[in-house]
C-alpha cells in the first residue's frame, strides 16, 4: 500500500470500452491497491462514440467523466495517461495526438496496421521522450509472472546459449464455418488475422524472454474458411451472423520459421482453427544448459529444466508462479493461490505508472512494437513470395 | 454492466484488513463492474484495532471512513452489510451483535471455534431471517467455477450414484521447524491447525458439490513439530521468528474417513507439511456415471470422466472452467482466459448481494457453516478416542 | 548380454497360467536376454490342472514339458523354481512344499489368504533359508524403475525427515453392478477384496519406498454392490454374465489411515470403484527435505520436489525415469523410450535369479509378505470394531 | 496363442544386432506367444560383421545360426525374411538381392540415404508383389497403440476436416558439444542427421493418422555444433570422445511448413537440441470436428477433443489407450497397465507376419518409405535455397 503522503495523482483517460477496455479500467483501478506507487492512477475519464454504451461503463465503473471524440480527451489538461483501446487503424492518429499534446501513451497491441504508422508512433515516442512523456505498447503477457519469471532465468544465464525458440497461439474461437464476419477478420481493420492479433503476442514474448531480434523469416499463411456470413452486431470476436456473406481478408493461420541474431531456431504458429485449445500461447525455449516452458492455459505454472543436474534426477519442474520470490507476487496472496489473466495487465499498469514515476522508459517501447510490426510484414512477404526466406530488415508496407 | 435505474447502494462495513480483509474488498470493488446487480455494493467502511494500520488500508482502497470499535459499525445506520474477517474468536459476538442490529452478515469461515458459538450464530440467524436478514458464511471456494461446475454436472446426474469423495488439502507452508509459532497454531485463537483452517472448506466442498453430508467420522490428528519459536510479529501464516519457544496447540495435520447419508465413501486430508504442494485443494468424486477432479493448483480445470462413453473413446477430460456457459464466466474474459483465486471472492459477494436483492437466503448459510463445524468437532473427537468412528449428531464441545 | 562360459542354468516350473502366468512367463524369457545373470533362467515346464489349456499355452510359450499336478513339479528332480501364480488359497501349500522339496520359490502375493498361513510360509522358508533355498513374494511393483529410484532417493536422504505417505490404488473394473460374482470377489477363494487384491501392493510399495512399517491402523472398507450375477464364465477380473445372483463377501474398497514406527502419517485407499480411473496405483511421500509422487498409469515417470532448492525455482519435477542411470534401466532403450507394465516383472525374475546365483536373499521375502498380511488382518479388524486404530503386532486370523 | 494345427513358421534372419537388432529380435520373439498367427515368427539366424559379437547376440536370444556376410542370409534357402537392421547405405543392396531371391523383407527407417536407392528398392518391391512377396518399411511408431488408434479415429471422420497438423520430434541427445562424431552425425553413413533419423517418423506418422501428403514444404536447418570430437568407441547414439575433431556433415535441427493434397497445414520440427526432452514425438492433429494429441513420452496416452460435444463440457481427454478395444491391446494385460516402447516393434512384427500369412501387402510398404525419402530430399532443397517453397514431386537427388 502507497505511503499517500508523496503521492501524486496519474489522470488516465481511457479510449475504447469493448474487451481490453474493460481490463485496462479494472487494471488501473486494482494497480493502486495492491502496489506501492508513487504516482497513483486515477481512472478519471471514458472515450467512446457510442454515448449510451460509453455511459453504461462509466457507471459500472465508477469513472467521472465520459468522452465521445478521443481529441477532447487527447487535450484535456486533466489528463496525464491516455490508454488506446480501440481498432488497429485508430492507433497512429490518436497516440500521435496525444504524445504532442503531452500525454503518456499506453497504446494496445499490435501497434498499428502498417510499418508506416508504426514508424510515425515511433518517432513521436522518440520526440516527446525528451520531453519526459512517456509511452508504452500494450503487449501485456510480459506482466504474466511466469513470463517475467522466464525472463529472468534466461537473464541470469540458466538456460545458456539458446538454441530453440518454439512459439504457438492456439485458439479455436473461429472454427465454425458460420462464425461471421467481424471486424478482426477484415484486413483494412485488423491488419491481419491470426499473425496480427495472437501471433504478434508471440513475437514480442519471444524477444522479451530470449532478448533476441529474428533476422529473418520464412512464412506460410492460411486462410481455411474463405466467405462468411456479415455480422449481426459485433464486439471483438464475439458476434451472431446476419444475412448474407462477404470474404474473410485475413489469415486464419499462419505459421513462419527464422533465426535470431544469436543463432538460434525460431518456429511460430498463430491459428484460430486449433480445435480444442482455447488460448494456448504456448512457449519454450531450450538451451545448452536448460529450457522453460509454458502454456498460457495454465498461466500460473512455468516448467524449467535445469540440464546441469545429474541426468537421472533432472527433468521439467513445475514451477507454481506465486511465490512471494516471484516477479511482481509479492503484492498478491499466498503461495499456490493463482492470478488470473486480468492481473498480467494491472502488472502492466504498475510498470507504467512506476516509469513515469521514476522518469524512466517504460518497456516494451513503441521501438518494441515497431519491430515487431516489421517482423509481421516480413510474414506476410515471405507467405506472398513462396515462403522465401525474408530478412526482417527489408521490408515496407 | 448494471442498469443504474434500478440500482441501490448495499454499504459494506469490513472488519479485519488482513489477508481476508484485502481480498473481501476487492471482490466487494470488482463485483459491480463486472456483475448485474439490482443492490450494488459500496465498500464504505473499514474496521480495525490499529486506526494507523487501518487508515493505511482505507487510503490504498479507497474507503472514505475508518472504525476502531467493531461495535460502532454493528451499530451504525449507515451499514447494511457486516463482513467478519477476524479471527475465529471474533466471529460470534460480531455476528450476533450485527445480526440483531438488522446487518446482513458475511463471516468468513470456519463459522466459529466451537459448536456452541456456532449454534448460537445460527440460532441468531434464523431470528433475523424472519427480519429479511441475511447471512452466509465465507466458504468461498463455492464460488470457484470449476466446482461450481462440478456441483452442477453432480446436479444434473452425470456421475449417477456417488460411490467416492477423495478430498485434500496440501500444503507446505509451516515445514521448516523455525517457523514461528503465529496466531493460527495456538488453540484458543484459531481453535485447531489444519483440520479448522483448510480441513474445514474440504468439509464444505464436499457437501456442496456431492449434496450429501457425513453421518460418521474416524480420525487421526498429528503435530509434528510439537515447539516453535515464539514470533516476533505475525500476519496470518507470514511471520518471523523471535525469541525463546512455544508449544503448538493444534494440529499439522488431519486425516479422516467416513460415510455419507447417501452411502458414499469420503476421505479427507488436510496438512500444512505436503513439501512441494502449496494450495492443492483437491476432490474428486468417484459415481457410477462418471468422475470430476480437481485440483486448486490449477483452478481454471475440471476433469470430468464421462462412464457412459464407449470405453475406447472414454478419459478424465481436461475442461478449461472459462466458457461464457460456465458458472460466473459470462461476466468475464474470452474463453481460456483464467481466473486467479480472487474471482471466487467477487462471486461470493455477487451471490450474497444477489440474495439480500432478490429477498432469498445465499448459501453456505450459518447452517452449513454449523455442520462443517460439527464435523471438525467429530474429527477432533475421533482423534482422542482411537478414531473410533464417530457419529457427527453425536457431539458437543 | 551373459557371459555364457560361467553360466548354469536356472529351471523354472510355473504354476498357473493366467494372467499372471502369461506376464512371469515373459518375464523369465526376457530376463537372460537384456540382464547379465549368471544363473540363466530357463522355462521348462509348465503346470495346469486342466491339460488342454496348459498345453495351448506350452505351444505359445515354448515350454518343453506340461504338467497337471503341481506336486509332480514341486518334486521334479529338473526344477529349480517354483513359480506360483495361482489363487490365494493355494499359495501355502505348494510353496511349503516346494521349500521343503529345496526348490526356490516365488510366490504370487498376497503372499497367503491368513496369517496362520503366512506364518507358515515364512517359517518354511527361514527353515529353507539355511539350505541355501531362496523364497520370493511377488510385490511385482518394486521392479518398476520409478518406485526402485524413489526409493533411491529416500535412502539418499533426499526427502529428510518423512511425514506422510499417500497411498492410493484406484480402478474402475468392477463399476458396472451387473459385472459376475468371479472368484476375486469370493472371500473364500481370495481372502479379501480391493483391499488384498491391489491394497496389499499399496502397503509393500510403502514399506518398500520410506523403509518404515505401520505400527497401527483405523480402516473403514465397503461393498457397495452387494449381490451379482453368477459368472458363466471367469479369468481373472474378466468375465461374463451367467444366470443366478450371489453374494459379494469381499470389499470393494478399503480406506485405512495409520502410523509408521518413525512417526509419519500413513493414509491408504484401494478400490475397485474409482471410475476413469484404470490403474491408478500412486503413492506420494512427502519429507522434510523434499517430496516424490508417483502415478502408474504414467509409469515411466517420477515427480520429484526438491525442498532445499530456492523456493523461486522449487517445483515437482516429471523424471523421465528411463536414463541409463536409473534402476535397471542400463538394460534398456535410449532415453525416453517407455519401458511397460511387463518389465516390472523382468525385472523381479532378475532380482531373484540374481539372488540365486549370489546365495543372497531375494526381497521382498515371505517375511515381507508376512508383514502386508498383518496389515491386511488389521485393516479388516479394525474395519470390524468401528474404526479402532488397531495395533498391527496385535492381530490374528 | 496360436492354434498349432495349421500354425507354419516363419523363419527370420536378422541383419545387424545393435539397438533395433536387439528391438527387433525381442519382437519376433514375443509376437508369436500374445498374438494368433497363422505363420509362426522363428528368428533362426542373425548377422553381422564382428563373429563375436554376433556370437554373443545369439547366445543371448537363444539364436540357432549366426552368419558373417549378408550375402549368405539372403541367399540360404532355409530363410523366409530378411530383417534390415544396420545403417541406411546398405539398405537398398541388401533390400533388393533379399527381394530378388524372393525373401520376403522388413526393412528399418529411413527407406534409403537417397531418392534414387529408394525408387530402386521400390521398384524391386514391386517386381517381387507379383511373385507373392512382401515388402514393409520399419516405421515401427504406427505400431504405437495410441498412435493407431488416432489414426482410426480421423478415419471414423471425428476430426472432421483436417486443418492443422503439428508434429515435433523432439531429442536432447547431443547437446553436450563435446559428445562425439558419430557416424550418425556424418552425412555419407546417415544420410541427414536429426531430420531423417527421427524427422522421417513425423512424415511417416502424420501421412499414416491423418491419410494425406505433403504437396510442397518450405524449410530450414541448422547445424548449432560444427565440430566435435572424433569418437573412440560407436553405437548408435551411445559413444565416448576420443582424439582429434571432425566437421559435423548432417544437421542438428530441421523445421519445416508445408501443405497438404487435402488443403491442411502442416508443421514439423525434429531436434536434437531440445534440453530436457528426451524422446518428445509429438502429433496435434486439428480438424473441424475435433483434434487429437499425442507425446510419446507418454505413449500409453492419446488425447482428444471432440468439438461436436457442448462447449461447456468439452475438452482434451486423456484416453489411456489400454483397454482392449484399443488397436493391438486385446492380446496384453487389463487397462491401465501400459505397454512399452518395444511393442510398437511387435505389433509390426505381427502385421507382418499376418501380411505374409494372408497373402496381403503390408503397410508401410517401400512406396510409403520413398515418399518419405522424396519429403526429406525435399526439406534439403528447400533449406539449401532460401526457404523456398518446394513441390514434394520435383525433388531428385
Amino acid at each position: 500500500m502507497s505511503d499517500t503522503a508523496q503521492v501524486q495523482p496519474l489522470r488516465v483517460g481511457l479510449v475504447g470500452h469493448s474487451f481490453m477496455g474493460r481490463i485496462h479500467a479494472q487494471a488501473w483501478q486494482t494497480a493502486p491497491r495492491f502496489f506501492e506507487l508513487s504516482r497513483r492512477p486515477q481512472l478519471t475519464t471514458v472515450c467512446g462514440r457510442d454515448a449510451e454504451r460509453a455511459n453504461q461503463f462509466a457507471e459500472a465503473f465508477g469513472i467521472g467523466r465520459v468522452e465521445t471524440d478521443w481529441r477532447a480527451l487527447v487535450n484535456s489538461p486533466e489528463i496525464d495517461v491516455v490508454d488506446i483501446c480501440v481498432p488497429g487503424d485508430l492507433h497512429a492518429p490518436i497516440a500521435i495526438a496525444a504524445l504532442e499534446a503531452g500525454k503518456h501513451v499506453l497504446c494496445e497491441k499490435p501497434l498499428a496496421n502498417t510499418i508506416a504508422e508504426a514508424e510515425a508512433m515511433a518517432a513521436a515516442a522518440r520526440t516527446a521522450r525528451s520531453a519526459g512523456v512517456r509511452s508504452m505498447v500494450g503487449y501485456s503477457y510480459r506482466g504474466t509472472p511466469a513470463i517475467a519469471y522466464a525472463r529472468q532465468l534466461v537473464n541470469e544465464g540458466r538456460l545458456g546459449t539458446i538454441r530453440h525458440i518454439r512459439a504457438h497461439y492456439l485458439q479455436d474461437g473461429i472454427v465454425d464455418e458460420n462464425f461471421p464476419l467481424v471486424w478482426r477478420l477484415q484486413q483494412e481493420k485488423a491488419g491481419s488475422g491470426a499473425l496480427g492479433d495472437i501471433g504478434s503476442h508471440l513475437i514480442d514474448m519471444a524477444a522479451f524472454v530470449t532478448g533476441q531480434s529474428l533476422t529473418s523469416i520464412s512464412a506460410l499463411t492460411e486462410t481455411f474458411v474463405k466467405h462468411r456470413p456479415l455480422p449481426d452486431s459485433v464486439d471483438g470476436l464475439a458476434a451472431t451472423a446476419g444475412e448474407g456473406m462477404g470474404a474473410v481478408t485475413v489469415d486464419d493461420a499462419a505459421v513462419f520459421s527464422g533465426r535470431t541474431n544469436a543463432g538460434a531456431l525460431a518456429t511460430f504458429e498463430a491459428t484460430r482453427f486449433a480445435t480444442g485449445r482455447k488460448n494456448a500461447m504456448r512457449l519454450e525455449i531450450n538451451g545448452s544448459g536448460g529450457s522453460v516452458s509454458f502454456d498460457f492455459e495454465n498461466l500460473n505454472e512455468l516448467w524449467f529444466h535445469d540440464h546441469t543436474l545429474p541426468a537421472a534426477e533432472a527433468g521439467f519442474r513445475r514451477i507454481h508462479v506465486t511465490e512471494s520470490e516471484h516477479p511482481f507476487l509479492d503484492a498478491w496472496w499466498p503461495p499456490g493461490h493463482g492470478l488470473g489473466y486480468e492481473h498480467a495487465f494491472t502488472h502492466q499498469a504498475v510498470v507504467f505508472a512506476r516509469a513515469i514515476g521514476s522518469g524512466a522508459d517504460p518497456s516494451p517501447s513503441f521501438e518494441d512494437g515497431l519491430y515487431v510490426q516489421r517482423v509481421l510484414s516480413a510474414v506476410q512477404a515471405s507467405a506472398s513470395d513462396g515462403a522465401r526466406l525474408t530478412p526482417i530488415s527489408s521490408v515496407a508496407d
